[in-house]
Formats: structure tokens, C-alpha cells, sequence
């Protein structure tokens, strides 16, 4: 594992490694932000799944995250969206294949050779950080978009994992949505039924652990009704007594302008969980 | 002039702007963050100045300052480096021509033309941004390696018009480092006392107004020993007894990083001074 960026911020330091990653056989590059507390010792770790087309920069030079998470003391790991390289198959969509690989673990030619990302975010990274950084056992997971789905199907998929979950405008429903039924048909195969296991609202009336999510969404987000639907979240919740803080905020959109002005919020949250 | 961009964040509302200049001669966009309390009413302004390759997106996007202007009521404006267009003189060099103005009014062909920053971030944008938002007469001016050079320079040619001044990793002295040394003879021409007009260490001797200056400089800055010299700035202050706030950060570099982590500092200090 190789050290490609190292930046002091908010007196700590703000990193890109980049590693050979088994599990989808490529070269990955992820940022990690370590606070001033992680200089003392272990601090929790908060895993952050970007959405389509970003790469591991977008929210560490964009978010504005750093400066809560120097707060709290918790080091933030945001790794890239898709496998990587001249070699990974891919696709001119921007909403499917590099960029694009919806933290899910492909079963079609040519994607899953490569495309397994939701093994890759949920078990050979958290390794890897741990082994390299000191870290608690806590962790807690967030994402925007693609990664909002990323994030509340790894929190629901591996009960007792995750000490709490958030998301920015997820994808909450992809088996219904363009961006998902693209995604996943490519991915999975036409088999509607091998969906259900990553779409969260499927995922949720057989949810045994009941964590609570906290999701924001911006209510002028310009993919608000096509792609994110936050009414069939809340339906899901609804119907299955699963709990939901569901924040429609005004006037607010699906960039990065959004998700800096509430990640204090999802960032004080995660906290009071990890130091539970 | 139009509205190209505009997103809720922190309560407010950042956007960008586009707009003819009759002082450059070409189509310019400025960033304009407004702030929840510019719906109730005037604000002051403060003017950020970026460096070298920036455009108007840069400050917006990376350096978090949104937060810290929302809670102070001040609004931020954010011009581009340079004139631009395909028929604005231009160079090959990431340190001449489009991106790299030096906010100075250029005297020699081909640059003349177009290559007149100065005026146009000190009077022509300033009288637009009053026209276009209900700003107060109190300005402040604030600045990154070049734009820091372009901020200390219109501060102290312009006494009265700013209220406070500050800059991260300045180029304080043009007229003795290569990236200043470059630019002054393309757009000056030779004769180098034609250039202290334009160089912060060469104006401070003959300062009338004595506004302070803070300056923010991470020591593990690349660009330090060769082209930004705080050492000069320090000593010009001493030898003027000029009053300068120098915070040599330990561990910091050149980078957005860097300014997000202190412009927290900074929009502290102009606030305390707009609001005076």
C-alpha cells in the first residue's frame, strides 16, 4: 500500500493510498482522514460511498467533512466508486461501469470478474485500514446518491457491522428507478428477483437489526422523483415499523453544496454512536 | 448579466455569474455566495482572489468557506484569474496568460487588451456586485498565492476602499521570484520600476492607510522558499513598521486544504472589521 497524497487539515491529515485490491484485481486508490486524536490512539472509522462518476477526490476536497471530523475524533474513509483501469470493463455511460459500480457484487460477464464492490467496501478495505491505521472496532457508514444506496444496503445486508447509517439523496429503491434497473440488468442479469438483495427498500421488512437511518434530501434535487424516491423509503419504513429520520430539506439540490451543509449533522450523529 | 449556477448551502445561496466586461473586454464569471441574511437585507462583502490555473470554481468548491460566511453575514465574491476567451492573448505556461492575470493592469501588447484584472476586481466588479445584490459600503479583500499577491497589492494601492485585507501563502514579492518575475515582463515589460507598483513589499514602504495584514503561510508549502518569501513580507513590515499578522502553520502546503483549514480565521478577522 503506497501513500500517493498527504495533506495537513484541520490538524490532521488528510491522505490518498493507493493498494492491489484481490477482491476486484485491480489498482484502487481511497483518501482517509486522520484527525488530531488518531495521533493519540484508535479512533472509530466512518466509511463514505460517493455516487455516480466520482473518484476517491470528489468528497475529500469537497464536503468540508474534515473539519467535524477533527471535531469528534473519527477518521473518515472514502474509497473510489467502480474498479479501475484500461483492463476493467466499461462502459460510455456515465451511469454504468467505471464510476459507476453501485457498491454491488456483479454476476454477469464481462462486470464481474472486476465489479465487487460491495465485498471490496464491506470487508477487504475495512481490513486494510484497520491493519494500517489505528482504529476502533466502530464503525459507521454514509454515502451520496449511488453511494446513499451503497450505504444503507451494506448497513441492512450486514446486521451488526455498522454502528449507524446515513445517506445524503440516496437511491433508495434501484430495482424501480432508470439509473438501478440499468445498472443492475448489466450487472445481474434480467432476474428481478436477485435485485431484491440490493435495493433497500426490499431489503428492509426482513431487516433483523432495525437501525435507525438518517437520510437528508434536498427537495429542488433535480433527480428527487425519477431516480431517488424518497416516498418509496418512507413507505418501506412505514409499512415495516423500521426507523427513519427522513429530512426534506428546502430548497436544496443534489450537489456537493448539499451534502457540505449537513454533513455536520450526519457527522455528529455517527459520533454519538461510534462513542456509545 | 446572467445566472449560470445557483445552489442552496448553509441557508444561502451560491452562485455564479456571467457577465461582459467592458474592462477586460470579454465575457468573465464570478462566484457570489449570499447568505441567509442577505434575504433581510444589506451585507458587506468580501472579495476572494485564487491562484494560478483557478477559475471562479476553485474558492466555491473547495475551501468551505460558505459555513463560516453564513454564520457571520457576509457575502463572498469570487472572480476568475484572468481574462478569458479564444481571442485573449495566451500562453502555454500554466504561470502567463489565461489563469494567471497577477491582478495587474498589463501595459504591454498583446496582453493590454484584455489583461487589465486589477481594474476589474477593484472597481468594475465591486460596482456591479453593489448594482446586482443589496451589499453595505464595508469591503474586505482576502487572497490565495497569487490571488494573496493581488489582495495585499489592492489593499495597499487603494487606501479607503477595503476595511481589511488578509492572504494565505502570498506571493509578496513578484518583482524577486521566477512566477512573478515571468509575468512582469510579458505584461510590464522590462523595466523593473515599473514593476514595484504592482509588488506588495515595494508598496508598503510608502503605505499612507497601515491597514493590517494577515497572513497565513504553511511551512511545508513546495512553493515557499522559492516564490513566496514570507521572509520579505516580514521584513518590509519591520522596516515600515507596517502591521502584519504572519501565522506560520506547521505541517501545511500550498494546497485548498490548507485554506479550508484557516478561513474560518480569516472571515473572523474581516467580519470584526466590516462590522466595526
Amino acid at each position: 500500500m503506497e501513500r500517493i497524497e498527504q495533506h495537513a487539515c484541520f490538524g490532521g491529515s488528510q491522505e490518498v493510498w493507493q493498494h492491489f485490491s484481490s477482491t476486484l484485481d485491480c489498482d484502487m486508490r481511497f483518501g482517509v482522514y486522520l484527525p488530531p486524536q488518531a495521533r493519540q490512539g484508535a479512533c472509530p472509522v466512518l466509511y463514505w460511498l460517493s455516487g455516480l462518476t466520482c473518484t476517491e477526490q470528489n468528497f475529500i476536497t469537497k464536503a468540508g467533512a474534515q473539519r467535524y471530523a477533527a471535531e469528534h475524533g473519527i477518521i473518515l474513509v472514502a474509497p473510489d466508486t467502480s474498479p479501475r483501469g484500461k483492463d476493467v470493463a466499461d462502459d460510455e455511460g456515465y451511469d454504468l461501469g467505471q464510476g459507476a459500480g453501485f457498491y454491488i457484487n456483479a454476476t454477469v460477464d464481462p462486470w464481474s470478474r472486476h465489479y465487487q464492490m460491495h465485498d471490496y467496501v464491506v470487508q477487504e478495505l475495512p481490513a486494510l485500514v484497520d491493519a494500517h491505521f489505528q482504529t476502533t472496532t466502530a464503525r459507521a457508514i454514509s454515502g451520496h446518491s449511488m453511494g446513499g444506496h451503497g450505504a444503507l444496503v451494506a448497513a441492512l445486508r450486514n446486521p451488526g457491522r455498522y454502528r449507524s447509517v446515513s445517506a445524503f439523496s440516496p437511491i433508495v429503491a434501484p430495482s424501480q428507478v432508470p439509473w438501478g434497473e440499468k445498472a443492475f440488468i448489466s450487472y445481474l442479469g434480467p432476474d428481478r428477483e436477485a435485485w431484491r438483495q440490493w435495493d433497500a427498500t426490499a431489503l428492509i421488512p426482513a431487516a433483523t437489526e432495525r437501525l435507525p437511518l438518517l437520510v437528508d434530501q434536498g427537495e429542488a434535487d433535480e433527480f428527487m422523483a425519477s431516480e431517488l424516491r424518497p416516498d418509496l423509503l418512507q413507505a418501506a419504513c412505514a409499512a415495516s415499523g423500521h426507523p427513519l429520520e427522513l429530512r426534506m430539506q428546502s430548497g436544496y439540490d443534489h450537489s456537493y453544496y448539499f451534502i457540505a451543509s449537513f454533513i455536520g449533522d450526519h457527522i455528529a450523529h455517527h459520533a454519538a454512536a461510534l462513542k456509545a
